[in-house]
Formats: structure tokens, C-alpha cells, sequence
């Protein structure tokens, strides 16, 4: 029973995390648009400014936030009933659509910047973005043909989930680093009288909105590398599945035996011991988050 | 034997990326000199550009690069051999040369802005740059009070582990962060004719230098969070240590048995099981890395 407490307080921890993280981010997205529509030209797609400013908007709502919310999802224990197919799915669902969102926001760029006549690669920002961009699609690209489809052998899996672990995090701090060097940029750019030094109220709001990317990072990170967060090892993993029993079962089994709510700690409870058993599966790297 | 061979491969596969990363370290300072000396106004301490030149070059020397070798010191092979407080005493002392280089980095600046009247923390690299010191200066004291001096009680060191492995890796990512915006901002700042989008020549190496910061922090966080790269836990670790056994006695004895350097991959293989008989101990956060 103590045991079960101190289940639920870490429970609840998660929750109060989670929460801080999901505020922190729908913040961030509105800063982003009172940015754009009150002290910019808004957003339109005519090659102006105010096809510029789609940039960080969908950089910010897809690349920093749904990103954050994918790398994570593993995580949400009320998921952890639904087959990991099904969240392999969302994982790859909402990465995708940042990605989207991604490439979007620089046609953007290039577009303003072509219709404008100014230099198109000649940042930093730039240099690094279109990086990250390039090796988030390859990341999505062998994270899909890998962990999501069937073909991939089981040592192959082994041999990758810790780097594509490892790249996911990397990348998604190297995209806050590279939002917090765009909105340098367009402050310097945009803020002539009053200047960016002159901390006019714009600069104030922005600054803001670069830090507030930074606490979404920061917590998106610490959620993501407790291993005591994680998803349990499944229970119909192949190696431990008895004989017999096809995938189907075991998964309508799991559905159900932990359909209310109140099961929740219990789940923890029963998971714990058959994370403990199936710790060599676990560590063959079976599981898609940290 | 065919274990040992693994064992080399591995200790390999970590020299290559050590080399690898003092590599880019290095070419990072000097890229950072061949900055301020072949391009900008050199070194100087009397409130002119010449000072400010001085912040780059520490943030990167220190902040970054000192940073980097600090935390990865308890991963390099010939240290274990070494007693873990000397190894800490090493980690902490790199750590506090960070921490003097990048106060005096900033000093520089402060001295720069108010020599020529430019407000001093206006922009979200100032804000972000002194969040980050007064974290790691915090990060320091409190590492020194739990980790090194004997005071702190297990339980205490526990609790505190995580979190001291945690925000020393998200300290040192919102460092290069930090640096990229300086970069960015510097750039846009100093180059006029031909400005920064005209990609000067002085332009393209300076993002050369911050892909460089990219690729060092990259490379840092990779060998920091490879589990078996860790320090083996202490022989001589006290819930072990034999009725009657001193500290020195069994830190002497490690030290001997394992001097040569022949015995490198004897060490990892004899500490492998070490380390699985004395996982609890291990977990229990008397590691000072991830």
C-alpha cells in the first residue's frame, strides 16, 4: 500500500509535468501569433512580410511543440492499455506533421526572401535549420521503415533504438537552439525606432516567447529521460507470449484488464513486475522511447 | 575472448569519438581566434571592440569547450583507476575554470556596452547567457556541497543525482544555444559592407564555427549518455567493502591491480561484474555520470 502511494505521487508528478509542459507550449504558440498579428503584419501568403511570418509561427506550433508532444507520447500512462502499434502510429503521425509544418514555414522564407530579392542560406540560422530539417526527415524516414514496419530483423532494432533516441532529442534541442537564433535575427531586423536595445514592448514579448522555449525544452527532456516514466515492457512481447496465444489475444487481454480509470496504479504495480522479467527484451531496445 | 574483443571494439569506438571531439573543440578555439586576430580587432582589456573580442573567445574556450571535457572526465578509461574523489576533485575544478572564464567573458562585455553606451541586457542571448551562469554557478555550489564534501547524506545524494546529471547536460546544451544567438547577433552587428547576407568570407567561417559548436555538443552528449561507457561503480564502495577493510586498503589495491596498460579491457571485464552485483548501489546515484 505505501508502495501503491508512492506510485500515485510519482503519478501525479508526471501529470503536474505534463501539464506545466503543455502550457508552457500552447503559450508559447499564442506569443507567437500576438507576435505577428499585434506587432507585425499578420499572416497572408503574397510573398510580403506577412507570408514571412507563417515561419515562426509554424516552426513554433509544429517543430517545437508537436515535436515535444511526439517525443513524449510513449509516455502518457492512460496509453499504456493501447497496443504500441497504435502509439508507434501516433509517434510517427505527429512527427510527420511537424515535419510538414516544417518545410511549410521555410517555402515561407524562400518565398519572402525570392519576392524581396535578399539571399536565401547565407545565415547561421539558416545553415543550422536546413540541417535539422534534413536529418529530422531522415530520422522519420528510418525510424518508419525500422520500428514501424514488420521487415526490419530484431537485431537491427537493437542496434538502432538507442541512436534513434539519441538523434530525436539532439534534434529537437538543436530546433529550440536554431528558434532562439531566428528570433534573434528578426528582432535585430525588424526593430529599427525604437531599436531591439531599446527594449521596446515587442522585444520584451519575444524575449519571453524564446525563453518560454526553452523551459518547453527543458521539460520535454527531463519527462523524457526518467526511466521510471517510461512505457512498460508488453506483456505480449513474442519472446513471453505463451504458446499458442496470438498477438490479438494478448492485446484484447491487456485492453481490457485495464480499462478504468482506477486501474492506474495498479497497471504501474503489475507492469513493474513484468518489466523486471522481460528486463533483456526491454534492453534489446523494443521500446521507442528512452 | 570473443567478449574481449567487444570489449576493444568498444573502448576503440570511444577513443575514435574522444578524438573526435577534442578535435572539434580545439578547431573551434582557434577558429575563434583566427575570429577576433585575422578579422575583427584583436585582444584587448580597455573598453574597445578589442575587449568585447575577449567573450567569444572565453565562452568558447571555457564554457563551452572546458565545459565539454568536464563532463565527460569520469568516461575516460585510464581515470578509472584513479580514486573517485580525485576524479571529482578534477571534474569540479574544470567546472569552476568554466565558470571564472565566462564570468570574466562577460565582465568583457558589460565593460564594452557601458564604455560605449549600449544598454546592457536588452537581448534574449543576454537573457538566456545569464540565466545559464547563475544556473551552472548554482549547478557548482550545489555539486561541491552534496557530491564532494562529506556531509550530505546518502539518501540526499540519491535524490540529487538525477537532477545534477540532468541540468549539467541541459546547462551545457543552453550554453552552445547561448553561443549560437552571440554568433548570429555578432555577425549581423559587425559586418556592414559587404553585409552578412552578401557572405563575406569573415561570415562563412564564423557559421563554420557555430556548426562546429553544434557538432562538439553533439558529440559530448553522445558519450555522456552511453550507459556503458560509464565509470565502473567503486570496488571499494562502502556497502562492499570488506569487515576490516579500510578505504585506502582497497584503493591502493585497485590502483595496483590495474596499472598497466595492457590491463584495460581485464579492467572493464573484471568491473562488468562488479558493476551487476552492485547495481543497487549504482542506482542509487553515488555516480557522478549519467
Amino acid at each position: 500500500c505505501e508502495h501503491g502511494a508512492r506510485k500515485m505521487e510519482d503519478y501525479g508528478r508526471f501529470l503536474a509535468l505534463l501539464a506545466s509542459a503543455l502550457l508552457v507550449g500552447f503559450v508559447s504558440v499564442i506569443l507567437s501569433l500576438v507576435w505577428v498579428f499585434h506587432y507585425r503584419e499578420g499572416l497572408s501568403w503574397d510573398g510580403s512580410l506577412a507570408e514571412f511570418n507563417w515561419h515562426p509561427v509554424l516552426i513554433i506550433t509544429g517543430f517545437v511543440f508537436i515535436q515535444g508532444i511526439a517525443i513524449i507520447v510513449y509516455r502518457l500512462p492512460w496509453t499504456w492499455k493501447c497496443s504500441k502499434l497504435l502509439m508507434k502510429f501516433i509517434h510517427a503521425g505527429l512527427n510527420t506533421i511537424a515535419m510538414i509544418l516544417a518545410i511549410v514555414s521555410m517555402v515561407a522564407v524562400f518565398e519572402f526572401h525570392n519576392a524581396k530579392n535578399i539571399p536565401n542560406m547565407y545565415s547561421l540560422h539558416s545553415w543550422i535549420g536546413l540541417t535539422a530539417v534534413i536529418f529530422y526527415s531522415l530520422q522519420l524516414f528510418l525510424g518508419f521503415a525500422v520500428f514501424l514496419l514488420p521487415f526490419a530483423p530484431v537485431h537491427l532494432r537493437v542496434a538502432l533504438m538507442p541512436i534513434h533516441v539519441y538523434s530525436g532529442l539532439t534534434i529537437f534541442a538543436t530546433v529550440i537552439a536554431t528558434a532562439l537564433m531566428g528570433i534573434t535575427e528578426k528582432l535585430i531586423f525588424a526593430l529599427k525606432s525604437p531599436a531591439y536595445s531599446a527594449s521596446p514592448p515587442e522585444a520584451t514579448l519575444v524575449n519571453c516567447l524564446g525563453l518560454l522555449l526553452v523551459i518547453f525544452g527543458s521539460l520535454i527532456l527531463w519527462m523524457a529521460s526518467r526511466p521510471h516514466w517510461k512505457r512498460p515492457p508488453a506483456e505480449n512481447a513474442k519472446i513471453l507470449r505463451p504458446i499458442g496465444a496470438t498477438f490479438e489475444d494478448t492485446e484484447v487481454e491487456s485492453t481490457m484488464t485495464n480499462s478504468s480509470n482506477a486501474d492506474k496504479s495498479d497497471l504501474r504495480s503489475n507492469t513493474e513486475a513484468a518489466r523486471k522479467q522481460n528486463i533483456k527484451f526491454d534492453e534489446a531496445g523494443q521500446r521507442s522511447t528512452m
